[in-house]
C-alpha cells in the first residue's frame, strides 16, 4: 500500500491534529472532532510527509505538524464549501453546518483555519507564503467556478484553470512546503512541484468522476451533486460535447433549479456517452507524466510511495 | 486628536492594506474593498502602531505591517459575524452578505483571513501565537455567548468573560504584539496588556450601550439588534436587575422571537432604567484603571496619544 512507509507517521499526525484543534469550550471541541475524526484519507499529508523524506528530511516530527496543519485547514475549507454547496453528507454522515447549525459552523471553520495557520506560523516565512497563496487561489476559483455554473459553453480549459486554484495548489503547497522543510534543492522543488500539481488535478478529476458513476457506500455522499448545483466538471463538459447526447445534458445542466429527477436523467445520460472513460483516461495521463516529473529525485522507498499515491489516486473508487 | 501623532503611519496602513487584499479575482477584489473602505475607525492597527512607538520601536513600517494584518484579520471576522447575525446593515451600508450572497460573502471573509494571516506569517512564532490564541478566543467565546442567548439569568461575570474573549483579547493582541515588536521589556508588556485589556471592555461595553441609545446617523447601525438576537450585553444585564422595571425587560428578552415592537418597547424601558449611566461609569472606571496601568511606560507623545485614545473609546458616541 502506498501508506506502508509512513504508518508510525500517520498515526502521530492524528494525535497532533487532535491535540491542536482541542478547544476548552466542550461544543466546539465536539465540533472539530465530528469533523477531524469522520475518517478523511489524509492525503495532503501524506503528501507533504512524503515529500519530505523523499527529499531526504531528517527530523520527520516538523513535517508532521506541517501536515497536521494543511488537514486541518483543508478541513476547515470543507466546513464552509459543504455550508456554500448545502451539501447535507460527507463522508456518511450529516455535514457539519446540518448537525449543527449554519453560524456554529461558520464559527468552527474559523477556529479550525486559525488553528492550522498557527501551527504553520512556526515553520518559515516561505511556508507560509506557499500555503497562503494556495488558501487565496482556493478562494479566487470558488468565485470564479460561481460564475460559471449552470452555464453551457464552459470549456475544458476553464475546468482545468478552476482545478489548478481550487485542489491542486494547495496539493502543490503540500508537497512543496515538506521539500522545502528537508532543504531540497531548487531542481527537486521543481519536481516535486510538478508532481503534485499533476496528483492534484488527477484527484479532481477522479472525485468529479465518481460524482456521476460512484455510490454512498463508496464515496459516503451522493452522487449527482455537481448536476444539481450546475458546477462545470470534466465528465459534465467532455458528455455536453458529446456528437449525440450533448444537447440533452446540456439542457439540464442548464437549467437553475433541476429537480431530482433531472439530475437522475442526466446521470444516465452522461454514462451512455464516453466522458466517464475520458476522464479516468485524462487522469492517468496526468499521473503518468507526475510520476516522470520526479525522475530526478532519488530513489527511496518513500519515493516509491508517492508513486503508488499517484496511481491509487487515479485509480480510486472511492 | 488621539490620532494626530499617526496621521502619516494611518494613511499608509490604508494604502497597506489595499495592497495586501488585492485580488486577481475583480469580484473579490471588490468584495474586500467594499469592506475596507466602509470607514471603520482603525482601532486596533492604531492601538498596535501606538504600542509601539510607546514602547520606542523605530521602524514604524514594520507595526504598520502588523496593524494592516490585524484590520484584516477584524474585517473578515466581521463579514463571518455578521452573516451569523443576519445583520443588514454596518457602518451605514448593507453588510457584504446582503449586498453580494452568502456564499461568497463566506469565500471572501475566509480569503481575507487568509491574507491577513499571511502579513502576521513574516513577523515572529510568538507574534503569531499571540493573534491565533485572539482568534481562537473569539471563535470560543461566539460559542459562549449563542448558549446564553435569551437566557434570563445570565450574569454580569458572564458578560465579561464573553467579553474578555470577544473583544478584549483582539485588543490586547494589537497591542502587545506592537510592543513585542519594539522589544518591550516584560514591565512594559505587561503595562501593556493590561491597558489594553480595559479599553478592550470599555470600547464593548459603549458598543453596547450604543446598541441602545445610538441612532442610525451616529453609529450606521439599526439599533435594538442585541434584544433582537437575544444577545446579552451589561446593559441589558443591568436592566433586567432594575427593582422596578427589570421583569419588563426580561420578559422581551427571553422571547426566542421578539417583534419590531418588542424590541422597541424593550429599548424604551432600558431607558427609564439607570442601565446606560451605570453602563458609561463603568466604561469610564475600566478606562481610568487602563490609564494607571501604563504609569510605567515611559513618557512620550506616543503615550500621551494612548490615552486620549482610552479616553475617547469611553466617551464616544458612534
Amino acid at each position: 500500500m502506498w501508506y506502508s512507509t509512513i504508518t508510525k507517521e500517520l498515526n502521530e499526525l492524528e494525535s497532533r491534529i487532535l491535540n491542536v484543534i482541542h478547544s476548552e469550550n466542550s461544543e466546539l471541541d465536539e465540533m472539530c472532532k465530528y469533523v477531524i475524526t469522520a475518517g478523511g484519507k489524509r492525503f495532503r499529508p501524506a503528501v507533504c510527509i512524503l515529500s519530505y523524506l523523499a527529499c531526504g528530511g531528517q527530523d520527520v516530527r516538523r513535517a508532521i505538524d506541517l501536515g497536521a496543519a494543511y488537514e486541518i485547514v483543508h478541513s476547515a475549507s470543507l466546513i464552509h464549501d459543504d455550508i456554500n454547496d448545502k451539501s447535507e453528507i460527507r463522508r456518511g454522515r450529516r455535514t457539519l453546518h446540518k448537525e449543527y447549525t449554519v453560524s456554529k459552523a461558520i464559527v468552527a471553520g474559523d477556529y479550525m483555519m486559525a488553528r492550522g495557520f498557527q501551527l504553520l506560523g512556526v515553520t518559515s516565512k516561505e511556508i507560509v507564503d506557499i500555503i497562503v497563496e494556495a488558501a487565496s487561489r482556493m478562494s479566487e476559483s470558488e468565485f470564479i467556478q460561481k460564475d460559471l455554473e449552470h452555464i453551457q459553453n464552459v470549456t475544458e480549459d476553464d475546468y482545468y484553470r478552476i482545478v489548478r486554484g481550487k485542489t491542486s495548489k494547495l496539493i502543490e503547497a503540500c508537497a512543496k512546503s515538506g521539500a522545502y522543510l528537508a532543504c531540497a534543492s531548487n531542481e527537486e522543488l521543481d519536481a516535486i512541484g510538478n508532481f503534485s500539481r499533476g496528483i492534484g488535478m488527477a484527484h479532481q478529476i477522479i472525485d468529479d468522476t465518481l460524482d456521476i458513476i460512484g455510490n454512498f457506500h463508496n464515496t459516503g455522499k451522493n452522487v449527482g451533486l455537481d448536476i444539481l448545483e450546475g458546477k462545470p466538471t470534466l465528465p459534465i463538459i467532455v458528455a455536453m460535447n458529446d456528437s449525440h447526447y450533448g444537447s440533452s445534458v446540456a439542457e439540464i445542466f442548464t437549467k437553475d433549479n433541476p429537480t431530482e429527477v433531472d439530475v437522475k436523467n442526466a446521470l444516465d445520460i452522461i454514462k451512455k456517452t464516453s466522458a466517464v472513460k475520458i476522464c479516468r483516461k485524462k487522469a492517468s495521463e496526468e499521473v503518468e507524466n507526475a510520476i516522470k516529473s520526479i525522475g530526478s529525485i532519488k530513489d527511496s522507498p518513500y519515493k516509491e510511495s508517492l508513486i503508488l499515491l499517484a496511481r491509487y489516486v487515479a485509480s480510486r473508487d472511492r
